[in-house]
């Protein structure tokens, strides 16, 4: 029985504390994998809980997290990071104590500090920061598939203290999960995740925030086109999750945010001055760099 | 031969002005709606007629725009705004003075005012200013597609002066090729567009271009998910054609700009202080506006 649980991954129990999105795709990839080890999930309410099972996700779901990582070897915490300091606290209290303990939250930081705080001395280093660079602008138990993490980068994060071992489970998982890993200091990730992903997000929340605060509300939706429902689309993520993530990364997120308003006002005293020169220059570059990501995208067959 | 020449569209030639994403759509799409009259094309040179003679785009293809329109009895305009005066001021020159001519430019007073000093007096009453909302960030002669303008919607913005009957014609034209006429005010378009569409194209490339500017550049990119490339996907639109619309839609793109980043300093304030409520009411109102607009797309079938 054990051989077989652990084929895939050398783990015979593992616990999915939040089974959104993220948690939901896990489970649902791990399975998918062919995982035969026991799946538990901790989800926020009994009604879930129920849900979760009915749906498959997990052999034993439930509303306490304690109940959930009781037995399990390794412990994926996929909450959104205004939950997470509270539910590593529970897990510190509850979990085996040598059991591997992973996260996905969008900002490895604030993250590193909540663990540090939770599990202390050598404790920490059983846990090992990651975050998966993968989602879709849905959320809930339903919004969960098995190939989300397909050819997609998973970033960990490790810490002088992280423990080998711990770090090599982790990476398992997620090649299980079809990722591609890599690892990078938790400093650098936030500063690359603040530009690439939260900084959209906030740019997003904000242009449809403005647009629909215009007098001409209806008809200038009634009138956006393809590009728009493109560009907006991250505007319709959880607004829960990412008042979560920008706080979190609030230091990164701020510089990002200040340097994009001086390049827009850059922008903006160019077409003030209707400078089609420097418009086009600055429109072809970042065509060229935009075109070059899609470009190596494609060639990695994402 | 004429009967069946005008039975879908009573004109029995047409003249295209510019066969590229737009203007190669045109095409296409009477093509595909059964238009069996006459079919002219004007190119930028030789090379092109050729290639849009090989692509079938039209019956005739002429890199002189007097040979294109002399015997068209409706002239469709479909050239970047930055060409839009130029080509009003050949067409003049060379069309029948009976002719309908449209455009299809994104802003609308600025081409108003290029027709005005064009045709000028009576003449100007068979212009009749249009802009179909579709587009994709493709762009040339190979881009275009028979179903562009399919349940889009065709914005005409008539003046006092505009012939009914000019009026009427181009109206059949946009029905015949599936689109959703309305009619407004020039200065009206003029401000939603730049809300909807020139402010979110402004708003990609100065992002994109901030990231490329950056020290991590290589990485930044190669972290960014499948959210990052939806919401720069338009920041690979033509950046001559969109230097082009920012310059002709100056002042009402100007406010919505201003009106922006007044907003997004907002943001900015309540990320600084870590303003979790203010923060997720913001992101809260922006979902439930995105949420609807694609809510009210889907009911429309678009």
């Amino acid at each position: 029985m054990a051989n077989q649980a652990t084929a895939v991954l050398p783990v015979d129990q593992v616990a999915i504390v939040g089974l959104g999105l993220i948690g939901g795709s896990i489970a649902r990839g791990l399975r998918a994998a062919g995982y035969r080890g026991r799946l538990t999930g901790a989800v926020a309410s009994a009604a879930d809980a129920e849900h979760a099972l009915a749906l498959d996700l997990v052999d034993a779901a439930y509303d306490d997290i304690a109940a959930a990582v009781a037995e399990a070897r390794l412990i994926v915490v996929a909450v959104p990071p205004g939950a997470m300091a509270g539910v590593l606290q529970e897990i510190a209290a509850a979990a085996p104590h040598d059991a591997v303990i992973t996260d996905t939250g969008s900002s490895k930081a604030s993250v590193i500090e909540a663990a540090t705080a939770a599990f202390g001395g050598e404790a920490v280093s059983r846990f090992v920061p990651g975050h998966p660079i993968a989602g879709t602008e849905n959320s809930g138990l339903q919004a969960g598939f098995a190939t989300l993490f397909t050819q997609r980068r998973t970033i960990l994060t490790p810490i002088a203290a992280t423990d080998p071992a711990a770090l090599a489970t982790v990476e398992q998982l997620w090649r299980l999960l079809g990722a591609v890993v890599t690892s990078m200091s938790a400093a650098h990730h936030d500063e690359v995740l603040a530009a690439t992903s939260h900084l959209p997000h906030v740019l997003a929340y904000a242009l449809v925030d403005t647009l629909a605060g215009m007098a001409e509300r209806t008809e200038i939706f009634e009138y956006a086109a393809g590009g728009f429902a493109d560009f907006t689309r991250i505007a319709s993520s959880d607004p829960t999750l990412w008042r979560d993530i920008v706080c979190a990364n609030r230091a990164p997120l701020l510089a990002a945010v200040d340097a994009f308003i001086d390049h827009l006002q850059d922008v903006r005293v160019a077409i003030d001055a209707a400078d089609a020169t420097r418009l086009e220059a600055i429109f072809t570059r970042a065509k060229t760099a935009r075109d070059d990501f899609v470009l190596t995208r494609e060639n990695q067959g994402q």
